[in-house]
This record gives structure tokens, C-alpha cells and sequence, in this order.
């Protein structure tokens, strides 16, 4: 299965490809080709100096969409037109996941949903029909992603409309020491889910937190 | 310090007057006094039975809110209004907690907030500007507080603008072991805790968990 991570060259796209480029054949992608080369020989690095051999490349953001499997939109809200609308071309029936959050910061951080409801239905109407979406990974500290050992004891709530999609992106999950999935419902209860990032954002700040996550617990 | 449960003879009213009245002066409130009064005893007895002598008294939801410090408003989101603006003359400066969360289920729970944006702004819109509005407790199963002993290991998002009631909410949440609560930001955000009660309820369904919380939890 290969992995394209889409303007993939940041935190958050570093960090998946450092968990996922073990298991799986993953594409940084860029604007630029080079920058995303750069970014995939770093990382390669990086994992070489632990014993790891990865199976990790570079491209240009249509090429890494159109060789692959699976696309994760590893870029800020501001900048998903860029790698949707405007790559429509290059997908054809990829599962597309979306850890996109729609937020704005003032004094505290808030959901800001699109016109659409949530960002994981702009994604959708601005994609080919044949692709599936998923909503996932919202709430995952990045900084925690890149280091490869650290142990992430948390929940990783997934929506979406297809059980097929929902159930690779759910093994993509469990791939990363120790991410549980858990099914969240639909696409159109997404919002629910994105809004759960400035929540936990607000509360890391209030209460003197870093890192912070979301474990669903049942009563002991 | 007393609490009044407006609209307190379900559920999450007796599950707060059984963990609250040991600690604090409790009215139940209803619409009938005697309904009022007969929850109360119920309580009463049933506390004693564990050999804990509460201070719980049943009233008519005006005697309840006009003697009270702090009101907590135990209602479905559709009655809202009955405990609210019909009741707005008997509230003075009280501090008002509502756990309400305006919500609709098809096949999925889903959040629907009033035009206010969240229930918390629709509670302020309809009552006189010298209480004191917090916004806490929407995620606790209520059938778990109606157990005096059980222990519940969930943390409970508050908001709100004021900092002194919300420490005094704080404190309320600590006295129900082992809630912990936690500082979720102004009344503005309040909507991004009401929307986790349909994410829980759904992920409880789905991934066949019961009695579901939620905690925030740092890197380890």
C-alpha cells in the first residue's frame, strides 16, 4: 500500500512518515519536488540511525497523489484548496484522509467549521466522487509523531461513509505504538470530531498541559 | 452553600443530589412540589441505608432557585426554557451551571446548537445579567452518579467567564469521586464541550463500550 502525504514536508507529515514509512510505502509530497526529496533523505536518515530501513520518497504533490493508495492532506486549513480543488486531476479512487482543522485563534482557540459543515466535507465536495474521505487524526500532537519510539497512549476517533476506507485508516492507526481507533460514525458527524483539536489546545494552555490527548474511558 | 436541581427528579438531578448532598445543603426542584419532595425522600432514604445523613430537602422550582447559591439546571434541552426565562423573576445572582446539550438523534447523535451558537449563550439570553453562567458536567453518565460509591475516573471540561464561579464549580466536580475538572476556556467555546456528548454517545454505540467518559491525558 503506498502512502501519499500530501504537503507533506512539515510537522505533521514528518511525523506520519516517520511512523508509517516502516510498514508501508510512503510519498512525501511538496509543491516542489526537491523539497519533498530533502525531506524524505532526513527522514531516512533519521530512521537509519535507529536500525530502520524504510521505504520512503519524494515528489511533486501530483505525482505522489496519482501513484497512491491512500492520501493524507497534511496541510494547514488555509491551504487545503491547494491540494484538493486544485489536484482534482491526479485522484481517481484513492481513500482520502483529512486531519484538516478549521480554527481560528484569538484570545483562546475555536472550531471555525467552512460553509460546508466541517472540513471534511469541503475536502469531499471539492474531490472526484470515486474517491472515499475519512476523518482522522485530529487530535495527534505532531512533535510526538517525529519522535519514532514515543508511545502515544491515545484515541484517535474516525468518521466516515465507507466501513472498507475506515477500517485501513483504522490499521494505519494501530501502526503507531499505541493509537486506538475507534469508529466516530459518519462524515457528517466530522465536525464533532475536528472541534475536539481547539478544545483540547484550550485545555493544554488553562491547566499547564503539553502534549495533551483524548482517551474514551468506561466507567471502571 | 445550597444547590438547587431544577428540574431535578430525573436522572441526572438524582445523580447530583446523591453525590452532592453530603456535602452541601441540596433542593430538588420540580414543577410539583410533592414530585419535588418524594425525590427527595427516596434519596434520603436510600443515603441512609448507606448511613450517610444528607441535607436534601424538595421544593417547587421557583422556592428552589429563589433560596439557592447555585442553580444547576437538570433539564432535557427541549424544557430549557421552562427553568429559564418562565422562572427568570426567582433568579438573582445566583451561579447557574447547565449541563445542557441540544442534540438530535437519526441514526447518529448528532449536536445541534440554538442560534445563540451553544445552550450555555441561549441560558445567559434568558436570564437576568447578575447571575453567573457556567458551563460543566455534560459528559457524566448519570445513571453511574446515581451510584453513591461508584468511582469515575473522568475528567469534566467547565466553562465559563467567571473565574471565582468557576472555581466554585470546581470544587463541586472534586467532591464527586474521582471527577476531575478542568479549565475548557470563556463561555464562548462552550459549544466545543456540548458537542462531546454526541461524540461519546456515538463512539459508545459504535465501538460497543458503556458508561463512556473522556479524559485528557498527557504524553507520557
Amino acid at each position: 500500500m503506498k502512502i501519499a502525504l500530501v504537503g507533506g514536508t512539515g510537522d505533521i507529515g514528518s511525523g506520519f512518515a516517520v511512523r508509517w514509512s516502516s510498514h508501508y510505502e510512503v510519498i512525501i509530497g511538496s509543491r516542489k519536488e526537491e523539497k519533498a526529496q530533502e525531506s524524505a533523505a532526513e527522514i531516512r536518515q533519521y530512521l537509519r540511525s535507529l536500525g530502520i530501513d524504510p521505504m520512503i520518497s519524494g515528489a511533486d504533490n501530483k505525482t505522489a497523489i496519482n501513484e497512491s493508495d491512500v492520501v493524507v492532506l497534511c496541510v494547514p486549513p488555509e491551504n487545503v484548496a491547494t491540494v484538493t480543488a486544485d489536484l482534482r486531476d491526479f485522484y481517481s479512487d484513492q481513500i482520502v484522509v483529512t486531519p484538516v482543522v478549521p480554527m481560528v485563534r484569538t484570545k483562546y482557540f475555536e472550531y471555525r467549521p467552512p460553509d460546508e459543515g466541517c472540513a471534511a466535507f469541503l475536502v469531499k465536495r471539492s474531490l472526484p466522487e470515486s474517491v472515499r474521505i475519512v476523518s482522522a487524526f485530529h487530535t495527534i500532537p505532531a512533535q510526538s509523531l517525529k519522535e519514532h519510539g514515543k508511545i502515544l497512549r491515545f484515541d484517535v476517533p474516525i468518521c466516515g461513509d465507507d466501513n472498507a476506507s475506515k477500517s485501513v485508516v483504522a490499521e494505519m492507526c494501530r501502526k503507531i505504538n499505541n493509537l486506538r481507533p475507534l469508529d466516530a460514525g459518519p462524515l457528517s458527524v466530522s465536525h464533532q470530531v475536528e472541534g475536539l483539536t481547539p478544545l483540547l489546545l484550550n485545555i493544554a494552555r488553562l491547566n499547564k498541559m503539553r502534549r495533551v490527548g483524548i482517551q474514551f474511558v468506561q466507567e471502571e
